[in-house]
């Protein structure tokens, strides 16, 4: 396809319900507008600024509805994994493992994420250059697994902002390697003296529009069906309900550019 | 019109040559494509980096070509002022004046300016928030001139370095204002030791498919023949002959967001 | 002398009544400590953030003020000017010409100031790094004046924040200069939605003893009898109380280090 | 003690040989000057830029030298941890377990080292502020342990720079827990291209000081005999000869501030 790709979902698997509905949802608006789906969830959340945030249903439930929404609508599948030993656990369930920002450059967990086989999908740390992430590729390369992706998702900018670098996109693609702008978390406000990351939701349209302007292979969006309830960076989700209409004017934007 | 505009030149007046080839080529290339087209060049360069760069040719003199390019070429011309006393001088050649974003705080000068009746156009300091923009329209507003432009150049990313916050573009724009994306000063790399600042011009499309992306109302490119001889701003401006390549891709990414 | 020595005084010239009670105040207590000391103040504030604020009480009534403080206790005096035909009157009455961060690349300010064969203190742009400050002092020695003096005020940091780097102290050294440390505006909260610059006065201590430690010549301190009542950043001055103690500890630093 | 306690020793543990001479001569120093000295070294390193780096001599084999070193000179020892299931192996020889800046989020990885019992150190990410660093401490505390130190190691400042950010110390040490200054990565100058990170070892003494005189409860400084030919970090490391001088220096500060 000469469409970019996406991977969505709620942040965290909550519930059989939120994943079935926001799987079903996404995937017939992506099937109209021809752009290859990836339903995204988390199956924990291991690094909440706050010990009290929620952290997931438990592990292989939270993974089994992963690969039920996959197998329902014909979808691969993507989620997060901590530590080195949750790889082989995760790829049991997943098509694309994704490595956390702050972990992308523990040698450990990419090296056991990319003897899975599995797609890799690295975040880049919001401490890091696009151009430095070629060295997360190699050490996945160099444990024998050729199919790493990218994400941008913003860079320190301050204690309590983060700034999206649009550069990133070719710098991280001259390592020939797709790039996804994560239009989600760029947006977060960390370092709230809260505990809770706070976020400017009305801008994910901004940061996707610009990011398939820039050439970005795929759009990485949280959704939501009501995101005032969910349990997991509620402040930053996309309403399910305003997600096609963005996707219309991204994929517009991607017929301009070819 | 619904195309956005374009602010383009030479960074600094050289000669008449230069500012003939330039403005009649960009305003063909903008007469075809749509584009509201204002030539821009400076007629001095006052805050180089080195007191040893070329500052330009003399002030009456370069400013008297400029407004020979808008004559010849139909056109309405913009050129930076970096004191208030050059406010009336400039006034009397070009339709708009532009406030350099290490000035833009400065109350004197924005007064100065706003009282020639002309437009406006306030670059956003690498210090300054989008949002703190409003003060400098505030200034402007209250000498009795309501026609400003906003332009975003970048901010200030570590010592070495710019960033653009595609955020910046909705946070200018609510202050009433149309906002200009800068694709040649954000590309800079301050504070080298040599004492010129370099660039990445390779960038400049990104640069600018995000910002007409994210919804600029116009864009700012520095263009020049041959910018390997250029005598200011060279490592940054776009060569000539690549410019309308440039332009018929933004204006195919405005279209599709109508 | 082997001590440090300190610029301080109320941010911008009010009143006779305060501009005497700090002078005679602060010469006092630098009597005391051994601290030469240099009285500072603005006799106008160009770049305030909205144009709503208190600017001055007028030029020459202004400068008459710091003068006459400065003859009254026997010390020399700093001001700051922000355009290049303030020179030479602001000369007539001060003995040390100030160059505002925002305004320290502006060539044909530097030369106007340094013509004056006064010493000129240029302070650092929140943009620049200290190596690049060789530049200010080149423009200044250029035009035939050696007295420079070099200021850290803090970098930008994010839209609203501003972080000492102290290894611009040495670096801003190594171009044959004494530095300063400016305590006060390197703890602006800057971009503040109210358009007044916010601060965090309680931890101009930190700033300072570091300072010292690190191996500044100098300190400046914005000092008021009653900062909840100045005109002018209020929000970051140390109260005049509290300057006695702090000089102690900061002599005692200094003299660890002989 | 009123003095400051200090953290140091060679990057990893390369060899008996180095490990027994920079425990030995820093011990005596450290006598010599009234310092409570802790050695460190890390068995390991997880999170180098590239994977071709040296990594260690083997975990158990590291922590026995690491135990030695503390037994042959009667002083706790301090290394670093990098996953969960390595808190119960390093908790057998070492007495303080260190969480790197990266991984100072993990909440898992925090709890398993709460949990051994020691006292854990953790450095704050170069993405967080010191306020921010509460919810770790919360995190620690809640696993049952209140014996933490907290570190500064410099912030992202740019991608290429890390800036110290003073005012960190007084808001970590309002957690309620001594704070450490790491003079030697706070220089680091990540993301070079060669996958080598810089530094600016000449700066140690500054930032040190700095530290000091700011009311650091301790300092951490990597020193090796030769850095030249250290097999990590060899760019930032203070050679050991130098060490005894910066210490007594620091020791002058610190009794300033008493």
């Amino acid at each position: 396809s000469k469409n970019f790709f996406l991977l969505a979902g709620p942040c965290v698997i909550e519930s059989e319900a939120i994943v079935m509905e926001v799987a079903g949802s996404v995937s017939e608006i992506c099937k109209k507008l021809g752009i290859p789906y990836v339903f995204k969830s988390s199956y924990r959340k291991a690094n909440r600024t706050s010990a009290n945030s929620f952290t997931g249903i438990g592990d292989e439930a939270a993974l089994q509805l992963l690969k039920n929404a996959g197998t329902a609508f014909g979808i691969p599948t993507v989620t997060d994994i901590h530590a080195h030993e949750e790889a082989a656990m995760a790829a049991a369930y997943a098509d694309i493992l994704q490595i956390p920002a702050f972990l992308c450059r523990q040698t450990d967990l990419l090296e056991a994420a990319a003897k899975t086989g599995k797609i890799i999908n690295v975040k880049k740390g919001q401490f890091l250059s696009g151009q430095a992430m070629k060295f997360a590729v190699e050490k996945i390369n160099n444990a024998g697994n050729n199919q790493v992706l990218l994400t941008e998702r913003g860079n320190s900018f301050g204690y309590t902002d983060l700034v999206v670098d649009y550069r990133n996109i070719p710098w991280m693609q001259a390592h020939g390697t797709p790039v996804v702008m994560d239009c989600t978390h760029s947006l977060q406000q960390p370092n709230q003296s809260s505990g809770v990351t706070g976020g400017n939701p009305q801008l994910i349209g901004t940061i996707a529009k610009a990011a398939i302007a820039s050439g970005a292979d795929g759009i990485f969006i949280e959704t939501h069906p009501n995101p005032a309830v969910a349990k997991s960076d509620g402040a930053n989700m996309l309403p399910l309900d305003q997600l096609e209409n963005l996707l219309e004017q991204l994929v517009r934007i991607r017929e301009a550019l070819l």
